[in-house]
C-alpha cells in the first residue's frame, strides 16, 4: 500500500500563504506531520502559481528536502516545465530515492510532454485514464485508455510496477454508478495488468454530500478489496489513515495484525 | 440488501431476563424498534433455553406478532422442533409473509432434520457453509460445502432466490487470512450462484481486538463490493446501518443517493 500525503499544495489556502511568505518553516512543518503520519511519498503541487510555478516548485523542493531525509517527493504539476524543475531538484537532493511524478495522461499534448521525463527520471507515474475524448464515463471507457497508456509506458522501457493507474473518481452525487464505475475498473485493472498498481483520491467520490469523509473512508476500504494499492490523502486524518490500516487488516494483508495493532495504539481509533 | 436483526436472542442478558419474567412488555419494544431502524426480518432465537426451548419460542413469536405486523421474522434455533413450533406459528400469525430459518448446514444429522421444515414453510433459509467435517477453512473448501447444499435444496425444491449462503465469518486475530477467505467465497459464490444469496453475521470478524465496531463496520462495506447482500446485525447500531447505506450509495445501489441521504437525515452519522 502507497500513501501519497496530499497537503503540500497551493490550492489549499494554508499552503498558499505561506508560499507567499516564503515560511518555509510552516511547509516544513506540514511536511514531517505527514512523513511522521505515514506517508510514504510527499506531494508537492503549486500548480495555482501561474506564472512563477518553476521557482516555487524548486523552492518548495528545497525547503522540503532540508529536513525530509526518509521519505520521497511526488512531484506534481499540469505544467511540463515544473515536473522537470522539481524532478531535477529531487535527483539532486534525493538520489537514493525513486521519485513520483503525478501524472501522465492520454491527452496527446501531455503525454508527449511528460513520457520523456518518466524515463529521464526513472520515475513511478500516475497515469490518469483520461485521453483527449475527456473524462471516461464505463470501466471499459477507462480500461481502453489504460491499454493505451500501459502500451505507450512500457514501450517506452517504463517497468510496469512503475505504473500507477488512476481511475479518476467522480461524485456519487452527479452520478450514483460513478462508485460501481470505479471499482469495476479496479477490478478490470488488476486481471488484466496484475504487475501495474491503482492509486487515487478519495475527495470527488462524496463531492455534493454530506459526511463527506464518512462517504471517504468507506470508498478507501471497498476500493481496495478490489485492488487499489495507493492512496493519496492526507495522511494526518486518522479516520483515513484508521480506515487503511483496519482495511488492509480485513483484507489479509496485514501479518498477525500487527499494523491495525500499531494503528490502534497510535490512537487512530479514538 | 435484507437485514435481519438479531436483538431478540436469549444468549444476550436482557432478553434471557425478560423471558424468564414474561416481560412481553420488553420483547416487544426491542423487536418494534429493531422493525422501526430499518431491519427487514426480525430473528428469534431462544437456543439457550434448554428444556424449555419450544415454550420459549412460542411465547416469543406470539409476544413479537402481537406488535409486529409489517415485518417477517426469521426463527433461529439449534433445534429442529424448536424450528417447526416458531414455523408453524408465523405461518399461522403472519400468513402474508415469507418466514426466514436460520439455518442449515451440511453437518448430515441437522441438515436432514431442517430441509423437510425449509420446503413444508416455503421459508427462506440461511446455510451455513459447514459440514461434518467442521468449520472450513479456505474459500475453496466454503465453495465445496455450498455445491453440496445448493444440489440437495434445490433438488428438493427450494428456489435458488431463497437460499442464503453464509460463509461462517472467523476472527482474524486468530487467521490473519480469515476476513480474506470470506471476501473470496462471496466472489467464488456471486460468480456460481448469481441468483443465490450471501448473508452473514460480522461480530466474529474483530473477535480479540481493539475497536470491534469500526472492523465489523469496515468488514461490511467490503463484503458487499463483492456482493453480500445479507447481513444480521443489531439494526439499532446507527454506525451499522450508516455504513449499510454508505456502502451501498458508493457501489452504485443506492438511486440518486437517496438511502445514503435519508439515512443522514435520521441521523446514523451524527
Amino acid at each position: 500500500m502507497l500513501i501519497v500525503g496530499e497537503l503540500i499544495n497551493t490550492s489549499r489556502k494554508a499552503i498558499k500563504e505561506a508560499v507567499e511568505k516564503q515560511d518555509k518553516a510552516y511547509i516544513q512543518q506540514i511536511a514531517q506531520e505527514e512523513a511522521a503520519a505515514g506517508a510514504d511519498y510527499i506531494d508537492v503541487n503549486c500548480g495555482t502559481q501561474f506564472g512563477k510555478e518553476i521557482e516555487t516548485m524548486e523552492w518548495l523542493v528545497k525547503s522540503i528536502c532540508e529536513v525530509i531525509k526518509d521519505k520521497p517527493l511526488c512531484i506534481d504539476s499540469p505544467d511540463a516545465g515544473a515536473l522537470d524543475a522539481g524532478l531535477a531538484l529531487v535527483k539532486e537532493l534525493q538520489p537514493q530515492f525513486q521519485p513520483m511524478i503525478n501524472s501522465i495522461n492520454f491527452e496527446q499534448e501531455r503525454y508527449k510532454e511528460v513520457l520523456p521525463l518518466v524515463t529521464k527520471y526513472d520515475a513511478k507515474i500516475v497515469a490518469l485514464l483520461m485521453d483527449d475524448t475527456g473524462m471516461p464515463v464505463t470501466a471499459e471507457d477507462r480500461l481502453g485508455v489504460a491499454d493505451n497508456l500501459y502500451k505507450g509506458l512500457t514501450e517506452a522501457g517504463v517497468p510496469e510496477e512503475n505504473i500507477y493507474f488512476d481511475p479518476l473518481v467522480k461524485p456519487i452525487s452527479v452520478s450514483d454508478k460513478a462508485g460501481l464505475e470505479v471499482l469495476q475498473t479496479v477490478k478490470l485493472l488488476t486481471e488484466k495488468y496484475p504487475k501495474c498498481h491503482k492509486m487515487c483520491g478519495l475527495s470527488n467520490v462524496s463531492f455534493g454530500l454530506p459526511n463527506r469523509k464518512v462517504l471517504n473512508s468507506f470508498f478507501v476500504a471497498q476500493t481496495m478489496v478490489l485492488g487499489m494499492d495507493g492512496y493519496i490523502v492526507n495522511p494526518c486524518d486518522k479516520l483515513m489513515m484508521g480506515t487503511i490500516a483496519a482495511g488492509q487488516a480485513l483484507i489479509g494483508e496485514d501479518q498477525f495484525c500487527m499494523g491495525y495493532l500499531t494503528a490502534h495504539r497510535n490512537g487512530l481509533y479514538d
